[in-house]
């Protein structure tokens, strides 16, 4: 895909300075720009880069004022950042996208398959699977019988999915995710073994949700693990069995959330955080990386870190005075001392 | 799959008190109970969901005095937990089991397969493996050469075995598992590169074992790196070269094991722990989730928490004096000036 | 493959004592040694375990002297190390690697494949697709479209690699390793909703690689992510987008790195760190396991631990102060009543 100055001023209403016939095959960040890319200016901060940077075309706001000369052709639109988003969605979209049934799927004959489809190389649907219109399902993908996956989401390649769950639209659902394994419960027995507890619930995931790579979310015990709407989940996150993970909540990578623990809504979650089970987290609540989370948090919107988890302000305060507890120790030492010596003397 | 409150009771050997021709299709909790679900009713605590609850059929226990009007149907039983337990197991039975070796599986002239095997589609057998008898293996899973699966395992699609693993009978791996991939040694050279060090070992997984999904274990460097007999490991785990984990030893979602680490038996490991390598752990030890275990655990049945870890009670009470590290300095700080003024004085 | 000791000698240039037709068919270390197999002494740490060892073999210095009768053939070598990676190296290259493009691989008419060639079961070569020569591609690989394979790189069974990313030479990538998946950016609309923001970039992956397995390393939203060269990832790691991993550094499993992310050459990272976005790591630094890494460090070779991270000597210190936290508050209580009375007194 090739592109001129003078196409994308056209496409986006805005006007060219410099040389409106150079083209560009990609994009690239202003910083590390490089000949035949496409770059934008939006934050002054990084005005100077527009003087130096070896991107061939370069988006900035209408009202810029160039201090110096430029190596690149520039061009001039009302919101250099929204029109740049613009033109990425465009050439995602431009993308050949991947159509069709592939002969070498294996496809169970009670599956219902819904129209405009992309089914890739040696996936599996299974019995009374129901794929939705628009799907897309790339290659080495595992469908469990009873499954649902709704219109318009896609699958990377090597997603499974156990028996009976349930995936609504316009999710996008990354390459080793594990959806609807056996929750871990097992039940003592007399002799010193243990019973697999029966889990004979499933994952629903509902509509606009985004699960990142090789994240693995267990069905329930009974009834459902459940990922609300618009929840975005990075890679490398273990939901457990009976969890519920509130609508439009961000969870960062390799956080892990117990059995039958509630996380609200709009929830902030940094990376590596473990929940303790059976807990409930409250709406908003922002929490840093590497906490634990070892009871409710019932304060909306409440700012926390550490492991066990305290207000952000009350952790960054002690660990700054963690770094110098030695000498806290020595101090404390002298006036002991020191204490004892006016003892003696009173 | 439909039963009546009629036929469940006569196999429990209970007593219907309610109409005892409604049908139930599925279970649930009793507190989550909807209409067309069967609940139980244990533990006391929950009796006020039994006059409110939406499940179709509850059971509980003979003794239980009603309190008020129930809109259920009830099936009296000696123990209610105990018959909802073997009625869950019949249910998990009563599914179809997937049988025979799929068509478009890939199974090397060299194995050897048991009888009454399941070979999902996509599945790879390589040479000289070894299928026991009765064991399911999903689509998509790959078996290297001279890998040995024992009788009775279940190996969940996308399981990935490298050659000379064995496991053993009963067994339940799941999606997403890696086993015997390469343990992480390197040895530096002159040239300042570094040279892999060939890991000749396997991966040696005994009866009874439950491994999570994506949890990946690596083979010995010589030897094997074991799993005991019936140790359950959750998803996300990390087990080095040469690990051995002892007996019932169960471990929690994201731990990770480093090399030559030996865990006793019967342990109980929350989320996220971090061992270091070559050490040693007692039976029966429990370890809080995020700890970090920096020296080897000679005390069989030690409880601990913290990284670096320490007794759980102890760590409680650091956690507590760590929130008011700030405060206490202040308080030092104005016992030195008071310390200071009365040496003055005196 | 069987071997005598005196082969092993010839091989090795070295000398037998003992009986020189004994065979071994596999190695042990000299301390877990069982019949049938050959094991190596060079630490003198380990020299009693020459005497009891039920290795049949053992490779041992030239200068040693045998203070008691040993029960297994012994044969001398300049470096009985060197020599047994050796054999190591000889063992590993002599099993039979696999060749040829498995007729049930799916591989597109644009794609490039080299000479000399392993493309194993059910895997997929997308559109213009570049395969090396001696590249190794084990069964259910997925490569995406434009994808570069470059010579003699293995990649191990269920690989997954997005479209438009690069891998050196000689890498080694392990089971259920997801490559150029999708960077975890969305930016808030008005709506209270998040739209995805277009991840364009890809990964590049520098020459003498090995990549754990089910790591995941995610593609860049512009421009490219980076394992430079001879860099060791260990399994179940997080690499974010626009993240850059320098040279032969070597990270252990379960770490995670958060976007943008610098980190310099031979650097050692402890399992379990967390790494925030945005920061600088400098050149030969090393972290220790469970670290919290939240601001850039500009120090060449420090050496840090804790979460947030401070100097290791610094850490070591505080936390056995931790340890005494609840002794320490007393003491200050017993201090604070001690000035009062000294005040009242005085």
């Amino acid at each position: 895909m090739r592109f001129t100055a003078h196409t994308i001023a056209n496409f986006l209403g805005g006007t060219v300075e410099g040389n409106s016939e150079v083209e560009v095959t990609g994009v690239s960040k202003i910083e590390e720009g490089v000949s035949g890319t496409l770059s934008f200016l939006a934050n002054p901060k990084y005005e100077n880069y527009l003087y130096t940077t070896k991107s061939s075309i370069v988006l900035v706001n209408q009202e810029l004022k160039l201090n110096k000369p430029v190596g690149c052709t520039i061009v001039r639109v009302d919101d250099a950042y929204k029109a740049f988003a613009s033109l990425l969605e465009l050439y995602q979209q431009s993308k050949s996208e991947p159509v069709g049934i592939d002969k070498m799927s294996s496809i169970d004959d009670t599956a219902q398959i819904g129209e405009n489809v992309y089914i890739g190389t040696f996936s599996v649907i299974s019995k009374n699977a129901k794929i939705g219109n628009n799907v897309k399902i790339y290659p080495q993908v595992y469908i469990g019988n009873n499954v649902v996956v709704d219109d318009f989401t896609i699958l990377y390649s090597g997603v499974k999915i156990y028996e009976d769950c349930k995936i609504g639209k316009n999710c996008v659902i990354h390459s080793g995710v594990v959806l609807g394994a056996d929750g871990f419960g097992f039940a003592p027995q007399e002799n010193d073994e243990h019973k697999k507890v029966p889990q004979v619930g499933n994952v629903v995931i509902e509509d606009y949700v985004e699960i990142g790579s090789n994240t693995t979310i267990d069905r329930a015990t009974m009834g459902s693990t459940i990922i609300r709407k618009g929840a975005k989940l990075d890679n490398l996150i273990q939901i457990a069995h009976n969890v519920e993970i509130g609508e439009r909540t961000f969870i960062a990578a390799q956080t892990g959330v117990a059995g039958s623990t509630k996380i609200g809504k709009n929830c902030l979650v940094g990376g590596q955080v473990g929940f303790s089970g059976h807990i409930q987290i409250a709406d908003e609540v922002k929490i840093g990386a590497q906490s634990g989370i070892q009871s409710s948090i019932k304060e909306k919107g409440a700012v926390l870190q550490g492991a066990p988890a305290i207000s952000l302000m009350n952790f960054q305060k002690s660990t700054i005075v963690f770094k110098s507890l030695p000498e806290l120790r020595q101090e404390i030492i002298r006036l002991r001392n020191e204490v004892e010596q006016l003892k003696k003397r009173t």
